[in-house]
């Protein structure tokens, strides 16, 4: 951590900040320009969490040298984390699709799409019991009813269930079901529902928030990671711009900068990312090749009769053509088809 | 609502789209251009809203004429709303001003806390007793204990008390000793918790989300009010840009545009919408200007040795300083003083 | 400035960094911390802005501590700078309105402008003459007709005349015209303009780019004044965000921020800002009271038929409104009226 | 073009709006809700592009349903555009790679970067002579010796030459030297520079600006075309957004948005796109699988000794390596090698 002291700072400001920081037991290495005299700090920043040093009197600026996660960085863990959800491995060689409806919305309307997504090769089946909805009016899901009959689908195609918890209470009932827990762009500063999964045992798919930055995502997983639960499993979805023509705006910068600072796999969920369902193919075939361990894909027997996102989803004809070019170019990166 | 068909969309697509809506009992006007033809929807559009228009075939785009929310709308309630709080009354001629430390850290700093922010003229104390943090290793508040402190600082000062609720389970507890529940920026969207104080009976101060559209805020107060609680103030606390200078860019058009569109009364949050001290009393004399029934402003006995937030906190001669430019403004305004 | 290297960073990588800065002229100061090494930079870091110090092997990343602009900063000229307009003082302490038509569309239409904000007690008129639009198939100026109805306008009612510059070519013929050139936000980033206007004489008012951050901001101000032109007016005109309730968000804060590190007059414009009459009012006030020297308002005699801008201009009622309105929050501010 | 009525409109104010339509010869159909008047208008809307509609009173909205642009798209011309620059073919089935250093440095730094490139299969040498710079102290090109430069190294390589042109008055030189003009992202909407490249008889690469919307872009492209030079190529090379982790955030939708929209050929630039060497080759790969005909890139001898953009040049081994893995994604997608 540096500290910047302003341009006219008094020797009192400066002294004052050096002992604010000796006294937790911290070195200083003071480096004084012409202008601008500027204060190291050496040692765990974490003992000068709770110091308002940019407060103090004479202070510019004060600068982070090093991120705020640990747990979820690559100094941390070199070594890239693969998890083992029964059998499927997420972050290893082969390429590993999750695909599904935006929502449950009913028995058959599930069992059907999970027989189109197996048949494709898809590993995991999605669909939300849990709806976050922007309106109140808006369909709000089957809630457990929408559980069982994922669970319904998984006995009988053998896919793995993800499926999102929206809120802290309902954690238990939603591991009784899934396989893996998704925590939707919504609630990633949930803080409190980030604590109760990294409590539950069960690996998480946590997706980044529509204005979160990188280093704040990482945090995020921090808290799952704090509670002992490592087994996280990060998904960009794309980010608030500017731009109207996509819903988002899909960064796959993002798994580029995760794959350098973090050890955990990254998937990528086009259909959210772009809103489009004919911007879905192109943007899953770039998240593989830009280096995502995994996609997120939403598919419904009928798009036109979804109850939700029907535009961003992928007709069974469609997500056959996504599944046979995303191989192509899974192939083309030395990687394991899906 | 008015459906665009694609230049190319076939006579039995135009058909498909005009029978879902018919058969849902809306009516439609058609009018056929040279190159599109439009589908004017007339009736309740709610009717519609499981309907996937825009995955039907040959449809372009949806758009939306009249907004999700209602019961928050001007058109819904012409008149402003205002809210008594044990007399103190937001939303009225007067203007109120809510101010404290970002986080209860101890009884003595929340009880002089309050007595700088009473005597300057302050009708509400603010001070966070759940903090959400981005890290897990920062300072999270001191919970219940931290209520007790504020409900002490009510009791010898007469101020009232707005402060933070963050997950649905606390609801209760935060109820027994505030005046105000205070629903953050992280949790705009946490439509679980928003259901909740919506049936607490309390009035609600809501933040807008760092991404959040001024339609998303207005649909966020809506899961209040379709709740029966009709008691929600607006505050504005800046949204995420690209701009570096200040933590956050406020937004304060927003204040006209709610004013405008909503009946509720409107606050703006200068600190968190700037980040830093030196902007706080400009941008709370413009949030006045720009005709905010009120302001929340973080005042602390001693910025600099705060454990949250002492860069963009107010030293006492600070906040004195602002009460008595906003009060200017505020008769500028033809407002009462707060 | 400082360098922050790898925590690998081999000891060859840094004397090699080492070798780069003091090859230069300049010192350092090296900071040892227990995984990451700093290096301090002291001196004239404009001798190293040819060295690529962030493509060095092992190094992390490079932190400027000073900004990249000099003359226009406080630091390098702490009181305000005023400028004078034959007789018109801009920066003083009188606050300065400029109002008018998006664009000159004829005589009878500009001199009508004219009359009624120079009534309402505008002391210039705006007015373009040259129009960047974003369509080529729209409106795109009268050019030098537009230049002479200006200088006729300012002929009759005394006003003096501020329009926009779009290339340099035509610098000197807006110059033979115009008390005030401007440049718009497109065009902050035009570095053969600014140049070109920094060595033509007459004072500049630089409109901020709609995705310009205040520190690039300062530096198109500062390309300008190192030819030598100090008569540089800022001018906030609202940057592009995700909210879509706006045309553009009008960034207050900016006013404050540029109030405290640089020492030119800053202005705001919030038709351009908010894109909606109803909206200007409330924004104009509010851009007074966080500091700013003067304003820029759109004024149609007919809004209704103007051929650009129509939506954000305001009639000459409304326009009179404003001024008894922003009147009241100069005095409150203690300033001189406009 | 469809206008929305208030709510309250008056018959009044509909019957203006309907005549201002009808004047200019368009028909209107109208459709009368329960609550809004919607004015659907049939005809060629740029009879109306003078016609302020928002303004009108009554009116709440008016809704474009075609874009601006027309030329560009796809509407238009149905087949895409290759561009045939003395014999090499941009949009075609093979990849074209542009590559080369930031800017002409020096004659020796140009050829070696050259035969660099050349020799690991690039198509086009890339190097500004002409640097739009933030600060004006920094480099600004070498100017007419840095365009003779690389037409030696044309010369001597065989390689086409793209470089930039920052104003109208340089069009004629740069023009003598180069074979494609490339326009940059602070000038994507210096109309002026537009129309003079549009005149000039060369192909234009028109990278997209930093915070341009792709329609805002596409009526970019068109001022070019509608000077009947439809030899236009689109360049991503990303937008500003609130994420710092990268320099940019590169928008991969974009390619896959134009090629639905637009016939013209679209390549990616991800060296500015991100910012970071480490980020680009994963971002080829990515541009190219989403559907990109071409990638231009930064590539220096020794971007440690880089007057500009060290930080994000290729090594020349880093640049041999994308050759190869992007060869490999481009034979995926069916396309042939660069």
């Amino acid at each position: 951590m540096i500290i910047v002291m302003n341009a006219g700072a008094a020797q009192m400001d400066i002294d004052r900040v050096i002992g604010k920081v000796t006294e937790r037991g911290l070195k200083v290495h003071l480096s004084e320009g012409r202008f601008v005299t500027i204060i190291g700090v050496v040692g765990d920043k974490k003992l000068l969490q709770d110091v308002p040093l940019e407060a103090l009197a004479g202070v510019e600026k004060v600068v982070a040298i090093t991120s705020g996660y640990k747990l979820a960085s690559r100094q941390f863990k070199p070594e890239n984390t693969v998890i083992d959800v029964g059998g499927v491995l997420i972050g290893g060689d082969r390429l590993v699709v999750m695909a599904g409806p935006c929502a449950v919305e009913s028995r058959e309307q599930l069992l059907e799409s999970a027989r189109i997504v197996k048949k494709a090769g898809a590993d995991f089946l999605r669909g939300g019991a849990y709806k976050p909805r922007t309106s109140p009016y808006s369909f709000q899901g089957l809630e457990e009813q929408g559980l069982k009959f994922l669970a319904e689908a998984r006995e009988e195609t053998g896919l793995k269930v993800v499926t999102e918890v929206v809120d802290p209470q309902s954690v238990p009932v939603v591991c009784e079901y899934a396989d893996v827990l998704q925590i939707g762009a919504r609630n990633m500063q949930n803080f409190h529902l980030l604590k109760t999964v990294g409590r539950a045992g069960k690996p998480v798919l946590l997706k980044r928030g529509i204005a979160a930055t990188i280093d704040e995502w990482l945090n995020a997983a921090e808290y799952i990671m704090n509670e002992g639960n490592y087994q996280v499993i990060m998904c960009e979805r794309g980010i608030r711009t500017f731009e109207t023509a996509t819903r988002n705006t899909l960064d796959l910068s993002a798994v580029a900068v995760l794959k350098k600072n973090c050890h955990l796999p990254v998937i990528v969920d086009p259909s959210h990312g772009t809103g489009h369902w004919k911007l879905v193919r192109p943007m899953a075939r770039a998240a593989v090749a830009a280096g995502a361990d995994g996609l997120m894909i939403e598919v419904h027997p009928k798009p036109d009769e979804a109850m939700s996102d029907g535009m961003q989803s992928l007709t069974p004809e469609n997500f056959t053509g996504l599944m046979e070019e995303v191989n192509k170019i899974a192939q083309a990166m030395g990687r394991n088809q899906a």
